[in-house]
This record gives structure tokens, sequence and C-alpha cells, in this order.
């Protein structure tokens, strides 16, 4: 339970953003003469990480290859805060949450004396930190559950729609990185089907997914609190009940993927510990498989973070990534840009 | 707690019958005309349940129509037992699990003298039935928990290799119902994805219903045990526990549409009471939708049964049906065949 409100107060958000990549990867074999063509992943630096990523497309999609996989087999899954768009300061559904409160504060005079109700409306961070993240469960409830699945949505779409970042004034939505919406362009043109598998609510991803990242709802995976069907006045709804229903991180994000997918995915993407047993899964398939990690190494352009980080620390996926070759993505030195616009 | 072995008994098998139609819809416009020259339902008989269908699929699928619905959101969900095969004399998961109570009885000798596994064990069906669905709780858990993901897939695809239908004396995958099978593919050429919505065990149906209903495990929600991860000597395994996750029947088919799909179905096809909830849910959208219940009327190809049937009843659905307007498929009357062999 420690971790509950955390995941479910943290994933992500977005408005139109409008930059997806268009990069259509050549079918079969891609070489380095092709790429210098029409290059796919033009974000990216030439370099074993990207070379690594043409290489495994080409083998699994190259019908004539040994490792060949057949296009229903092609399931790709990326973690979301920190692998697709930013985490820092901290995950961005905290700052929903916070927000949320500060619109629900006019019902709750009670929130004005109530830890730590009263640290969110103080803007006491401190305060709100020295609660742990236990202390955020009775916030995360208080905001993110007693309403109908498409009250929900509409909040989210309207918080997006105002909310910016908090240090770069961006909308959420800008803050997603341009070589991973080409990377999920790439695979997707190479016959793969892209899921996300986040610790973020669910419910908080999927009103902007297909439209920033081009991921439809029925292929979003995330945490989720339970809700129930009532009938109000002959109309169905679907009522959110303050009460986690799934925490979709570490241990539980394959099951997750076994849940919703059905299938083990044959290549995987994030960025901390938390991503680990996804990989791991993914690496245990009887085929071919790809398993890469983000490690955030750019203080400048992002943020530069990993063992000792606690929010997506990446400790023990770092020596694994080492001891079994997989694929890791040195942000500063691996992409051009990170965001579109820098 | 009263339904849940029985519906995690009860779900699907099925081996491979080779007989997916390939009828292709026209897109835009469907008028007779078209149809006489290549129909896409050839197993329907001419009259107001498929004339319905052609209709819906007319208005949201042609751009010039006032209903035109995007193709992303074209979303059908399906009911598998009873409405795309067959549920007499009884589920086909509860011969599933009656087969695995034999398959395991060495290792379990206390079960010669235990009810209710004696009582499967002896064949004898009245005293199983005295136990009620309470009753059968142990012998699912006994015979779906336990193993691995991967192995329960192995023992479901073995099964339904061998398992023959008690009175037709078929494979398990041959009682499904051809014009189901022409309206998946159907709905399919004109951009619909198709999900089945089940009350049967997840696992139990996704080993086979893309080879045969054209459906991947991805688009396949029912109930499910829950399942853990873990690490076996070094590799990766989810172990099935002999605990129940989630039901998904009446009142929980739209919590598990949405928390799989994250969008509301515009289609729904279902045979009884536990899909009233379902058909509602999806009626309720703002758009256009359509809403079908295949009616067992036929004693001589089929079952016939409704009302008082405690398996697939039908009693306030085909009121609500009625007084809605919702396509009821009369089977022996709308349907040209039942199976691809009679």
């Amino acid at each position: 339970m420690r971790n509950s409100a955390f995941f479910l107060l943290f994933a992500p958000a977005i408005v139109t953003l409008g930059i997806v990549a268009t990069g259509c990867a050549p079918q079969g074999d891609v070489t380095p003469a092709l790429e210098a063509v029409a290059d796919p992943l033009p974000s990216w630096n030439e370099g074993t990480a990207k070379q690594s990523i043409f290489d495994f497309v080409a083998r699994v999609s190259d019908p004539a290859s040994p490792a060949f996989v057949p296009e229903a087999e092609r399931i790709a899954t990326f973690d979301n805060d920190g692998t697709l768009w930013s985490e820092q300061p901290a995950y961005f559904q905290l700052f929903f949450a916070i927000d949320r409160v500060k619109a629900l504060a006019p019902e709750h005079p009670e929130w004005k004396t109530k830890q730590p109700f009263k640290a969110v409306l103080d803007g006491d961070m401190e305060a709100l930190a020295a609660g742990g993240e236990h202390g955020l469960i009775e916030p995360v409830m208080a905001t993110h559950g007693g309403m109908t699945t498409v009250e929900f949505e509409a909040i989210v779409r309207d918080w997006l729609a105002t909310a910016r970042h908090p240090t770069t004034d961006r909308p959420y939505t800008e803050m997603v990185y341009q070589p991973m919406l080409e990377l999920l362009d790439y695979l997707r043109a190479n016959g793969f089907k892209t899921f996300i598998v986040s610790g973020g609510g669910i419910e908080f991803m999927r009103p902007w997914t297909e439209e920033i990242y081009g991921i439809p709802p029925e292929q979003v995976v995330g945490s989720r609190i339970k809700t129930k069907f009532e009938m109000r006045d002959g109309v169905p709804v679907l009522v959110r009940l303050p009460e986690i229903d799934f925490i979709d991180d570490k241990e539980s994000k394959p099951v997750g993927i076994h849940s919703h997918i059905g299938r083990r995915p044959i290549a995987a993407f994030g960025n901390s510990d938390g991503d680990l047993q996804m990989l791991q899964w993914t690496a245990a398939g009887e085929g071919p498989s790809f398993c890469l990690y983000v490690h955030h190494t750019d203080a400048d352009r992002e943020w530069a973070y990993d063992r000792d980080s606690h929010i997506g620390g990446l400790d023990k996926g770092l020596d694994e990534a080492a001891a079994r070759s997989w694929t890791v993505v040195d942000m500063k030195n691996d992409w051009k840009v990170v965001y579109s616009w820098n």
C-alpha cells in the first residue's frame, strides 16, 4: 500500500500538441544506407542505441529472417512517466491532484486545518513530503473518486487544457519526448502494436494518449480505482469509488500486461526500477526480444537522475541492463532534441 | 460470490475449425441490391434482424451519414457463451473443469470421498447440481489455479484438441455459430474493432479466440483469477492463484469494458440477462448504438430456452429489447444454418 497513492496520483496529462512524427520506416531490411534516404528516427543521433532499434525491427519484421515474428505478436509496451514524457519535479498526476484539492476546497472547509490537505492548500510541499507517500492516499481518493467516469474524463481534459508545468511553464502535453514519438511511429509502421503500461492512473492517461502518442484507450494499461455500475434515473453510469483496484507497478506490470493484453511483449521500454519486471518478463519470451531503458542524463535539456532518485529511481535496472546487454539510451548523447521545442 | 465459480468455470474452448467466413461488405451504402451481388451475411435469412444490422453499419460507416462514427470509435462487444457458441447442456468451461478434476484425481486421493469432487469423479451430475453454484468454487479453484499462465494455456489447448461435446460429439470449436462468424467479419470489414466480453474465464478463451473468431487475446475481456509474478531460478513466471479477481457478468460487464477498453461500445451482442447491463451501457452512449439479443428458439438445430433457463436465462432482457426496439434474433427463423455443419 505504501506506493498506492503515489501511483494513482502520478501519471500523465496532455493537450493538443500536434507534433506526431511522420517517419515511416522501410519494411524489411533497414540498412544505414537506407536511413540516410529517409531516417525514421531523425531526432536520434547515430550510435549503438539507435542502431540496436533498427537491427531488432529488421530482424523481426523481415519474413526471410530466422527471427521473424508475425505482426499479431509484435507487441511493444511503454512505460509512460519518464519514458514517454517527463516525471520531474514530480509525477505530473500529483500536480493534477493538488489542483483538484484546490478546486474542491470550497466544498471542504475542514481541509483548511486537516493534513495533508492543509499542506496542499498552503503550497507547503515540505509538510506534504513529510507525510510520505502514505499521506497522499487521502487526497488522491478525495479527488479521483466520487464522480462518474464520464465526469472524471472531462475533469482531466479541462485540467490539461490550462495547466502548465511548474518549471517550463509549458502545457504538460509538450513535455513528451520527440525521439520517443518517432520511435512509436516507427514501430507501428513496422507492424507493432504499441501499448502503454504505466503506474499512472489509467483514466488519467486515456483521454489524451491517442492524440499525443497515437495509442488508443484500449491499449493503455495503468493503475486504477474501483468503479461501480449504477442506474441513475434510468441512465447507467459508472461511479468511481475511493478504493484502489490495481497498482500497475514493479511486479504488477507483468500482471497488468497479462490481464489486459494476454500475450507477452517482444519489446519493452522503461526508465526506472519500476519497469524492471516488465523488461524481465519481456526478455523471458521464447522468441526474440528487445529491452530498452531511457537513462536521464541531461540536466540541461531535461533532468539528470538515476540510482538515488526517489522519483524514477534506476538502480537495479542499470545493473541488469549492463549484465544482459539491454539498450540504454543516454538522453544527453543519443537524442538530438528532447522535446519538440528544445 | 454465488455466481463466482459458475462464471470462472464456464466459458469456451476450441480447436481448428477453419470456417472463417470471408464475406466482405461493401463500404458505405449497403442496399438490398448490393447484398444480392455479394451478401456478407449469407447464413442469415432476409428479415428485420438482418436488415437492422445492414442499416446500422451503413449509418455509422458512411462518411456522408449524419450518424457517421470514426473507425477508432467503432467498438463492438460480444458475449461468448450462447452468443458466439453454444452453452448447453452446460457452459463448456464446466466440462473442462470436470475433465481437469478427473485428470488431477490421482494426485488427490482425498477427492474420492470429498464433495463435490466425489460427485465429479462419479459422474453424479445430480449430486453436483445439489451443491449449487457455490459448491463449484472448490473444484474450479483446484483446477484453474496453482500453475503458471504458460502451463494453463497449454492445458486448455490440449483439452480442446481432444474434448468432445457431450451431445453432438463434436469438438467444442465446432459449436460456434456460423452466422455470428459472418457478422464478426462483416463488422471488421466495415472498420469495427470486435471484442469479447464474457463471464467465462479470460484465460480459457484467449488460446483460441484469434483462430476461431479472429479476435486477438488483447480484445478478450472475461472473468479472471489473480496472478502473481515470481522469479523461479532466475526465470520470471506468473502463477495463477486460487483466488477470484474479477467476475465479468451482469453489472460488472460495463466495469470490465471500461477497464479493458476504455471507451463505450457502439454495438453490443448478447443472449441473456447477464448481458443486459452491457447492452444498456452501450445504448446510453451519446451517438448511434446498436443492441442485439440472440434468442435461442431452435430446439432442433440447437436448443430452445429463455425466461426460465438457469443457464443463459433471458427474461428481463426480452422485455427491455421489446420496449427499446432492440434487435432480437430468432435463431430458428433468422438463421439458415446454426453451425457450419447443420
